[in-house]
């Protein structure tokens, strides 16, 4: 998506040669008007499917995920939840997810009653890293039985390997921008 | 709101005398068309003011802020982040914030590139309870010399005394649905 692209060379900030700081449009701040470009666009690479759900994880994913939502016709959203808030006592679908950004394990948790077997569900995600946290929603979803229809990452670092790894396993995926390497201070993509 | 009242009572549910489960259509799963009302009706009752900025915390409130933020036109959302990440290395404005549902103080900060203070700031949370949240935020707001417009909450819970205490600080707040106690099971509303 040509105009992500631009946007994160233009607001973005690569630090070192692994994390590119989107902040001031996607994950901390957001550009609400620019998230709805990126619902649309996910709408658009996966409008052959019919979701019923769009799953996605606290917290920076829970707005693209929503745009999403909204561009599929106000279709339900859930998120899994990082940590068992003592609110939660029901049963729950659970994956540990490992966070290279924070170096923390964390265990994923979404409650059973919000994914069935009759879901077809379409993950979305701000990032797709080493693909721990997309890795621990498809685990998630193939715990449900529901069906798991793709992934949506708005930016992929295809140099951190979770994308090849998701494909391998079958899941299609589909990423806004892809990043090839960081070099120098300088982002390219694929 | 009636409405709001209404889903609450139906999909809702009360846990003893202190905490009400909404997470079928609010904090877990989310009703998107839902929310898009829940976005109006903060637009109708701040439509007297003129935010530059929405602020929320992660995660709960990052959804009907979103909502909140594209009816008054996609304005900017900021989420305040409750844990310091390693990619968040600029200044930051920091409040302690207690959370009674999940029992511990954690660190909500905000880049100060995003509040500064030509901003006028509307904040908007999915809950007030006990209102340490939403004093972390208006200290943030506070710290950054933005103005601060108010404080919409989707779900004021008056028995533990934030929305008074907020009041009382002369903090313009309004709440869609405001729970004056829970008894036997049964959530009674103002």
């Amino acid at each position: 998506m040509r105009i992500l692209e631009e946007k994160i060379l233009h607001d973005g900030l690569a630090l070192g040669t692994e994390i590119v700081k989107v902040d001031s449009f996607l994950n901390h701040q957001i550009d609400v008007h620019f998230l709805r470009l990126l619902g649309e666009e996910f709408h658009r690479l996966f409008a052959d499917t019919h979701p019923t759900k769009i799953l996605t994880m606290e917290s920076s994913g829970i707005a693209c995920a929503l745009a999403t939502a909204q561009s599929f016709g106000d279709l339900p959203l859930v998120f899994a939840k990082k940590t068992v808030p003592n609110t939660m006592v029901d049963d729950v679908y659970a994956a540990e997810v490992k966070s290279f950004t924070k170096g923390t394990i964390s265990r994923a948790v979404v409650a059973k009653k919000f994914l069935t077997p009759q879901d077809a569900v379409l993950i979305i995600d701000d990032f797709l890293a080493h693909g721990e946290a997309a890795t621990g929603m498809c685990d998630i979803v193939r715990q449900s039985g529901a069906q798991l229809l793709g992934m949506g990452a708005v930016i992929e670092k295809e140099f951190q390997g979770g994308g090849s790894r998701l494909r391998e396993a079958g899941v299609r995926l589909e990423s806004l921008a892809v990043i090839r390497c960081i070099e120098d201070g300088v982002i390219h993509f694929r």
